[in-house]
C-alpha cells in the first residue's frame, strides 16, 4: 500500500498513463429523467468501461508504474468480482500474471471474466476468512505486488480520472456543475473523483452513496472517525460491501466529500430498471447506487447540474431480468 | 417528400444543424469479443441516442429546416415507434404539434414515450390498413408537414451524421476502416451512414443487416429494383418491418452498399445477450441486427476493422428480460 495521500497533480498523471488503454466513457442525458426530478442529471457511464467497471482505471494506473522485476513477479488482489477484472485485464495487458482471491458466491460473470483474462482464482469465504491475509500470504509468497482494492494512492488516483473527464465534459456542455455522487464501497472512486472534481470546479459538493446498513464512509464521516459495519449487514450491491473506510480514502473523504447519503436495495432496484428504461444502460446493483439517491430525491437535484456516476455493469442475466421484471 | 438524392454535403449540413440536440453517442469495443471474432469490432451505441435511436437525428434535421409557418402547422409521421419518438421529441424542441400514426402492436414503451413528449397518437392495423394513407390524410387536412421515416433526403442526411461521427472516431483511434453495418428497415441509416463513410474512407464496404424473410434489401439490391417483402413474413425486430427499400434510398444503395445480410430471430437475440454481456448496452431486436450479423460470421470480421451500427434500444423491460433468461 502507498500511504502518501494522492493529490490532483496524481490524478493528471494517471489520465496519462490511461491515455489509450482505458476508455473514455460519455457523460448520458435523459430530457425525460430531468423533466421528472426538475434537475439537469449528467450520468457519468463508467459500466462502459474497459470489463465493465472503472476499477480498471485504478488497477493499470497502479500496475503501470511498477518495474519489470517487479512486474515479472505478478500482482495479487482481493475483491468481489470488479476490481477482481480490472486488475486481471491491467495484468494481461502489462504481460503481468495475477492472482486474484475472491468471494466464492461472488457473481458468476464476474469470476468467468477474471478468469478469461487469464487470472488465476483463488476462493474464499467472505463471511469467515480474511480475504487480506489470504491475499498477504500469497504475495509474501511469490513477491508479487499485493494491490488493494481502494486503500493505495495510485488506485485513487485512477478512479479519479474519471472525475476529470467529467469536468472536461459538463465544460464542453458550456454547464456549471453543483454537485457529483458517486458509490462508495471502499471509498476509491468517490473521493478519487473529489480529488479532480474540487480542483476543476472548487465549489461543487461531491457525495458518496452507500447501501443503506453498509454506510461506514456516512457514520465514520458523522463520528469523525472511522467506524465498522455490521458483518451481518447485507445488500443486493454486492460491489459495495468493504468493512470500513481505507486510511486513505477515509482522510480524503473528510477533507473533500460534502457526505454520504445511503439508498436501500428497493431504491437500487428502482434504479436499475430507470437505467434500462431511460438511460439504455446495464447497471449492476452497486453501479446504480448513485442514481437510485438521485431518483429517490435523497441528493436534491432541482434547479441544478448533478453529475452521477454509473460505476459499473457486471450483473449476472438471470439477476438482471428478476429485477427488471419485479 | 423531398426527391432529390442527398449528398456527402448534405449530412455535413445536417451535422451543424444537430450540434447540440443529438447526443454524440460513443463507439465501443469489447477486447472479449475482438478476441473471440478475431477482429476489430466498434459499436456505434446509437441506442444512447435522445429517444433511444438513431431516427432523432433525421426528424430533427428535416424538422429545423422548415419555416415558421410550416413550423406552426405541424408535422404527420407514421412509424412503428422509433421514427415516432424522434419526430416527437424534434417537434417538441422546435415548439412543433406533432400527430404520430402508430401500428396498434407497437411496444407500450415507444407509444408511451411519443406521448410523453407531447405526440397526439392515431393506432392503425399493421397488417391491414396503410399507414401511408393515413398520415397523408391528416396531413392534408392539416396542412401539416408529412414526414416520411425514411424516404426523405432530409431524413437520410440527418442519420448519416452517424457515419460522419464513426469516421471522425476511427481515425481518433489510430485505425482505418475496412467495412461498417448497420440496420436497414427502409433503408435511410444504412444510405446515410454510406454516404458520410464513402467520402470519409473510400475504400470501406458499406452493409445492411435485415432479418430473414424481411431482406428486401438485398433482394432488390440482387435483381437491380425495388422488390417488396411477404405480408406474411414476420420478425422479432419490430422496427425492421418496413415493406420494401424506398427510392431515393434503393438509388442510394445501388450506388453505395456492398451488400446486404439477413439474420434470424435466435441471431439476434443472442446479439441482444453479447451486447449487454459484453458492451452493457440495452438494445432492442431491431438495434442489434449489424450486431448480429457479425456474431453470426454472416459479416467476416477477421483481421479487420468494422463498425457496428447498434440503431436502438427501446425494448419492453420483460420483452428483454425474456431474452436474457432465453
Amino acid at each position: 500500500m502507498s500511504a502518501k495521500l494522492p493529490d490532483a497533480q496524481a490524478v493528471h498523471a494517471a489520465a496519462a498513463r490511461l491515455k489509450g488503454h482505458a476508455f473514455p466513457t460519455p457523460l448520458l442525458s435523459s430530457p425525460r429523467v430531468d423533466a421528472r426530478l426538475g434537475g439537469r442529471v449528467l450520468v457519468k457511464a463508467e459500466s462502459l468501461q474497459r470489463t465493465g467497471s472503472f476499477k480498471f482505471r485504478g488497477a493499470y494506473n497502479a500496475l503501470a508504474q511498477l518495474d519489470k522485476a517487479k512486474r515479472r513477479a505478478g500482482v495479487v488482489a482481493y475483491s468481489s468480482g470488479n476490481h477482481a477484472q480490472g486488475v486481471a485485464a491491467a495484468a494481461a495487458l502489462l504481460g503481468m500474471p495475477a492472482v486474484i482471491v475472491m468471494p466464492s458466491d461472488a457473481p458468476a460473470i464476474k469470476v468467468a471474466n477474471t478468469r478469461a483474462d487469464g487470472a488465476e482464482i483463488v476462493f474464499y469465504d467472505r463471511y469467515n476468512e480474511s480475504r487480506e491475509a489470504i491475499a498477504a500470504r500469497i504475495a509474501s509468497e511469490r513477491g508479487a505486488e499485493l494491490l488493494p482494492p481502494y486503500d493505495d494512492a495510485r488506485v485513487i488516483a485512477g478512479q479519479g480520472t474519471i472525475g476529470l473527464e467529467i469536468a472536461d465534459d459538463v465544460a464542453a456542455l458550456g454547464l456549471r456543475l453543483d454537485a457529483a455522487i458517486a458509490s462508495c464501497s471502499g471509498g476509491g472512486l468517490v473521493t478519487g473523483c473529489a480529488l479532480a472534481l474540487m480542483e476543476a470546479r472548487p465549489g461543487a459538493a461531491v457525495y458518496a452513496a452507500e447501501p443503506e446498513g453498509l454506510d461506514d464512509m456516512r457514520r465514520s464521516l458523522a463520528a469523525g472517525e472511522r467506524i465498522a459495519n455490521d458483518p451481518a449487514a447485507r445488500s443486493i450491491c454486492d460491489a459495495l460491501l468493504a468493512p470500513m473506510p481505507g486510511v486513505i480514502t477515509f482522510a480524503l473523504a473528510q477533507r473533500l466529500l460534502a457526505g454520504s447519503v445511503a439508498v436501500s436495495d428497493a431504491e437500487v432496484r428502482q434504479a436499475m430498471r430507470v437505467a434500462f428504461e431511460d438511460y439504455k444502460l446495464v447497471l449492476e446493483p452497486g453501479g446504480a447506487a448513485s442514481l437510485a439517491a438521485v431518483l429517490a430525491g435523497k441528493l436534491d437535484v432541482r434547479n441544478k447540474t448533478v453529475a452521477v456516476v454509473a460505476s459499473g455493469g457486471n450483473v449476472d442475466r438471470a439477476a438482471f431480468a428478476a429485477t427488471l421484471n419485479s
